[in-house]
């Protein structure tokens, strides 16, 4: 805070805001407050109502529980998709990032989470009781966990594989192993055992 | 823009507009939005309150031409300072800086910028028209050229220079040479010629 050694108040509160925000250190607050400064009001006015936009607009899909601005969401109101998979995610990030690598056809399902003990998260806390109802018909055949693969994430699809399994759908895990691209020196131990653990006949 | 796939438009908004301010790649615009959902609605509006905040209340200094809520700013105003030194420097974090320092104690003066012909930036674009009535009296004895140590800082510190010379009024440059804590070996060749051309007597 002694970095904001006579910034005028408002400048210093912005500093402060934008602080707390992930990622965002005091060094960033300040170049970014003062650029916003500098910026013409109609653009400063951009930003805002972005922000609030978000809140106001964004809600939360009854069905995949992702953020989306109409319920059903677009992906879940989509009928081309193939309703035999569900994949489950912990952000929705990550259903961006698998949209983006453009292979799955199927649905999904937003946690908004992992299992944490430690920051007192439990499965309570997570969009897991939304998922149930979506199995109880015959159409899904497949529930892939493509939680991250963290001892937190990995805690949270036992969790939830233990819930699914009674009901005999099939689940999935997204294999692990080593990245594409990546150097086999630099590959953690953790990663090689598991890569070494699932390795494939060629 | 592959990047915002299938995002609700008010989030794929707010990337965009995250992503356009400086040093937010396309990731953490990603990461920051979603965080800005999820928080309470009382803190989304605080931040966007601080950002239209700094445009409405936020003024240039009719003296040192730092940006401050009243005129003359604080700095200005504060009457226990030395009026025999001004400090000019690039930008309002500079003047911070100096301050966090804590070991001036002169008025400062910014210059909003620097020359800099590839930017189609000249020196009636910066405030240096506004530093040279504040030494027509005699009470002010140094100006002291605290821009950056670049090729542009040093092409605005002769420009300025060669406009107060006139004034018989002593001009002076922040020293350069080796930073305090850094390691010699690291030194590029430029820095270790001014330390060498800078050396002291001891």
């Amino acid at each position: 805070m002694n970095d904001q050694v006579s910034a005028p108040s408002p400048v210093a509160r912005l500093i402060r805001e934008l602080n707390r925000l992930p990622g965002i250190g005091i060094k960033s607050a300040q170049r970014l407050a003062y650029y916003i400064i500098r910026l013409p009001s109609e653009e400063v006015e951009g930003i805002a109502e972005s922000i609030l936009g978000v809140k106001d607009k964004i809600i939360y899909c009854s069905v995949c529980q992702n953020l989306t601005e109409v319920d059903p969401c677009e992906l879940c109101n989509d009928p081309h998709r193939n309703n035999g998979i569900i994949c489950v995610v912990e952000e929705p990030l990550d259903v961006l990032a698998i949209e983006r690598a453009g292979f799955y056809k199927g649905y999904y399902h937003v946690l908004h989470g992992v299992v944490s003990p430690m920051n007192g998260i439990g499965p309570g806390d997570l969009r897991i009781k939304e998922l149930l109802p979506r199995l109880n018909n015959d159409a899904v055949k497949e529930v892939i966990l493509g939680v991250n693969p963290t001892l937190e994430g990995d805690a949270t699809s036992m969790y939830i594989q233990r819930l699914i399994s009674p009901l005999g759908i099939k689940v999935t895990n997204l294999a692990r192993g080593l990245p594409i691209g990546g150097q086999l020196e630099y590959a953690d131990a953790v990663t090689l055992n598991r890569a070494y653990q699932g390795r494939i006949e060629l």
